[in-house]
């Protein structure tokens, strides 16, 4: 599937804002796009565009989950680690549970080695302090020490999952900033990049226009004037 | 798998409360084996027992979860409803969301006719007070008008899942009173259901004394002559 | 407004229930139409539908809201009370807080002699052991007993709140079951009551089929021979 | 200190509501003083006024709490339960945490055998379908099976606590309806009680009117000729 | 209204911490001033003090609340930012609810150039990386992508509103500072200011004290002596 | 009891994190350890271990608490600033309630003055940014401008309170850094400090080969080869 990810669309998403992002979804009906609540660990590593490569957790059962069961090289967790093509996102249905930690700073940086696009969780990470070092972006909802056992039982890869009450399907695509985490069905994405691309444009030139003092009536949105001034600011900007 | 559960412990576990349950459950280990929160729709008929067959929901999206899913025979809520074996307590995954229903009452009455043990969601049901009128247990987190389609997607059958943040595999021995619901491995239900009936009985004989005035030291964890005297209680009992 | 609400949508609007017009108004892409968490005190008197008459709370504040805001006769709340026109449902916005009442005995009752059709809140009402013995629809999250001012303000009449996250305009439509309750805009109100009359015909219909022993497959959603059924059970209906 | 608390005072209490109280502790500056989100389990039963008598619970930890600690006399629970003077309400500070059990069925029913006037926890009690049939006040958030060892570590006997958000002393007089329960400072009792049956009194002749048809201006609160009429109204009534 | 807010009033405010505020405000019986779980934007400018200028939202509509709207100049939250007077704080009821955001970077950005004093929601802000570099007191309650439609219909301009369970009367004076956002009634800035400048510096006295070894007895809050000391250490540092 | 403490089992404390140490007290049966959503204000200054103080707040009610009970010098939160024994750490139980502060920067300030290891509280501290520039270890579950007296009421000095949902005993061994708040038994801190030290620098070597691109599968945890590897790597560091 990765494949058909386009390295042009990929590159747009990284330069578009979830928020912008948002808007050209809602404008095709889709609504429940955005992870809500998320944070990147480093804030300076936190752009990311790729598939969704999925880990389900359901509640732990204390005669299942100890410490043993990490030995078990097809122990789910263990296996998203080592399984997650290049490229793509590691996305986790945490329940929306940060008491105990959905992975730590070892197997985040074997995931950062493997070539991984990020990871995202809806509960929070351990090694917190370590993982906010690595150049990679990692989203959750806040740091937490424990392991994962005392809450989560490592179920299935590549499942579709519910991430923060957004449903997110195997390949879906994801893409992060500063901001949060945003998820978009694959098909649509390189439609929505190239929009968001534009749309991207317009709101630059109506951020210099209002720092220049200009009201926004008019202006955002545009009335026809407005149109008429950006399309001549595009064409000055390349002739550059 | 249904074929194991011994209609000797199903009775046993129906004749036990979920109290009683709980701490046998604790005894072993297992702390997390109750889904908390939940009620039954109809107080008379809320004793059930029976394995566990699952349906796990993630969150709906706009394009896919539109009223023309339900065509499809496939669609995992009505193969749920039409393929949970007779005896089982369909138990469903909603996340703990009940802004939309995980079923109605159309389905629950066919899932009752089709000889099910029970229904369980961590979310709510819809038309509600017509599944109340059911002889069938029923336990959800409150009444909920709208279709599920507004915030759940349908997507397995008869995986593990969390419900109410209590691990549920297929199998799992599932019963209920007015209380609410408890979870438990399938391999220990024999010896619990045991163990439960005993205690049972223990506490038939501690509140007799009780209502006749005596002290709870003593008897209630029972010192050696209350133990005595309930040796003596059970004896006289058998009698009768 | 309350004149062009006519007494035959009010009839079939009493006879379906919240959960099928939440149905017929998600096939008009409206989701976020049901109230939810929201129970009735009086389970035999919980059927209503009539036009919002709105009052919007803000939280109280200390210098201002105490027991003599009460003699001012034109205090909000209790113009609300006097003012609601007969056939209306008074809808509170308490923010969803239930710490202090949104509404007693007296007052509630009185709103009932005036002829209103029913009262809703997002908050609780006081008095409410006294309340559930009224022949009249009152909705809630649940009992409280403080008087208002210690948490709520009465601002405005009749303007657009928000109920339980639902968006309430005055004259929508609310109605009122044993579930919960709905609200739709005035406009769409003819065609949803009829076409949930008609819904609610053949959910009986299929209800019927359900309890003989029939399967769900093929007949709900109908196939073209349970249409067909469908029809002639119409037809016989309607000759007894 | 139960001696100081007058008879006369106690059926006072009894005959008034917890709404009324509030509003009269309010005049008070006292604000803080219902417990909410509780129900009685026995609607029948669930008038009572009484002295606390106060247990605190921490959270459980497993190598200290374990079944083991009930052989002990000196456990708290079990020693609140023993020792609870008649008449006093035993209220327990279970941090609003229903995942666990408070109290259950035989503790409950010693206590009301010892003539506890009743028994109220933040959190939840067991066996909850037994005590819901005992004729004794007992409050709680809402019914839950496991053990109090799961989530509670009983710590102290008749300290001040917080139940529900409220601060309660030892020795405050507690008061619960079917509308829930309110706490007060005992010396205020004697003068709040009296103030809330006049004020019961005025209310009740207020719903005569307004059941009359009469509108709510002029008469709650009452202007000079609503005040008249109310002394008239008294005077009669002495009469019969 | 924003004449009489005076300039040495505003300079006072801008140098105390909301923290004294709101014991300033406590003594005077105020004790819900505090927006909690606030923070701003950018650290670097955080400090703000202004009347207030209101927005509110209520939740959307799917039919009401598309892309169009913005077209229209008379949409509430684009006059919100045209209209609120320099010098002013624009804060917006959101419901405490950061699904949507209740305003972005380009909004913000005009709002500033128009001279406001800063924009507080108890919501969240998109663009929130942009937001968080302009020089201007921003604060909410975390990022949120998603544009406000989602769940926002902008309702009314400057009426009373709710922000994060605090009551705000359009004119009430709004202070910011790193830990978050207090509002007191505008009658009452003045004396407020005043005496919170007073306070301020017996705290700094007091602070070096505490850092020079001294107990907090007798110093905080301070003994005769003490008092004497502070006289000295006021009148020493006006000579320098 | 702080004798007790060895100098070695604090050093070693230091020196790991707190998810190491869940692990480790994981292994003993401990789940609860983690006071989970804290963080340090000053993430430079938030490495601390020492025995745990405790100081215990109830709801506080309006007739009691009001700033004068701070001129008693048995006020039992200043008590708690003054009698907090060096090398300890102050533990308060906030009811995880930060609508008002549970401390402010100057008692924070003499608590440090007097060589306390930290403090830590479930609810918000007041001053934020002034407490953020102490080198001194404070966690807090986030700022909060409003005096204790809004709130709490400081009741009891080192009792067993819990502290986020994690029981506390006075003498409890409290570690803290930038993750947040571990709590555990004193007589478990020495075997916990060691076992924890070994195996932080066992995730040191693993780190290193991850960072060298390894596999964890055989590596963590490790193989026989790994720990033969771990082994020659301690070997040849100690070497140097």
């Amino acid at each position: 599937m990765a494949e058909s990810f386009s390295e042009d669309t990929r590159r747009k998403l990284l330069s578009v804002s979830t928020a912008t992002l948002t808007t050209v979804l809602f404008k095709r009906g889709l609504r429940n796009t955005f992870i809500g609540g998320l944070m990147p660990l480093n804030a300076q590593a936190c752009r990311m565009a790729g598939p969704a490569y999925t880990l389900r957790y359901i509640p732990s059962r204390e005669d299942i989950d100890h410490l043993g069961v990490f030995e078990d090289r097809l122990h789910p967790q263990r296996r998203a680690i080592e399984e997650c093509p290049p490229g793509h996102v590691l996305v986790i249905d945490s329940r929306s549970d940060r008491h105990a930690a959905s992975a730590g700073d070892i197997l985040i940086t074997r995931l950062w080695k493997r070539g991984a696009a990020g990871i995202v969780t809806d509960g929070g990470f351990r090694d917190s302090p370590d993982v906010a070092k690595l150049p990679f972006p990692a989203f959750h909802r806040g740091p937490t020490a424990p392991t994962n056992l005392i809450r989560h039982h490592a179920s299935d890869l590549n499942v579709p999952i519910g991430c923060g009450d957004v449903p997110v399907y195997p390949g879906d695509i994801i893409v992060g900033d500063a901001e949060g985490v945003v998820v978009m069905p694959r098909h649509l994405a390189d439609e929505v990049a190239a929009e968001a691309a534009e749309q991207s444009l317009f709101e630059e030139f109506v951020q210099e226009r209002v720092m220049a003092g200009e009201t926004i009536f008019g202006l955002y949105p545009p009335a026809p004037e407005a149109r008429e001034a950006f399309r001549s600011w595009c064409a000055a900007r390349q002739k550059v």
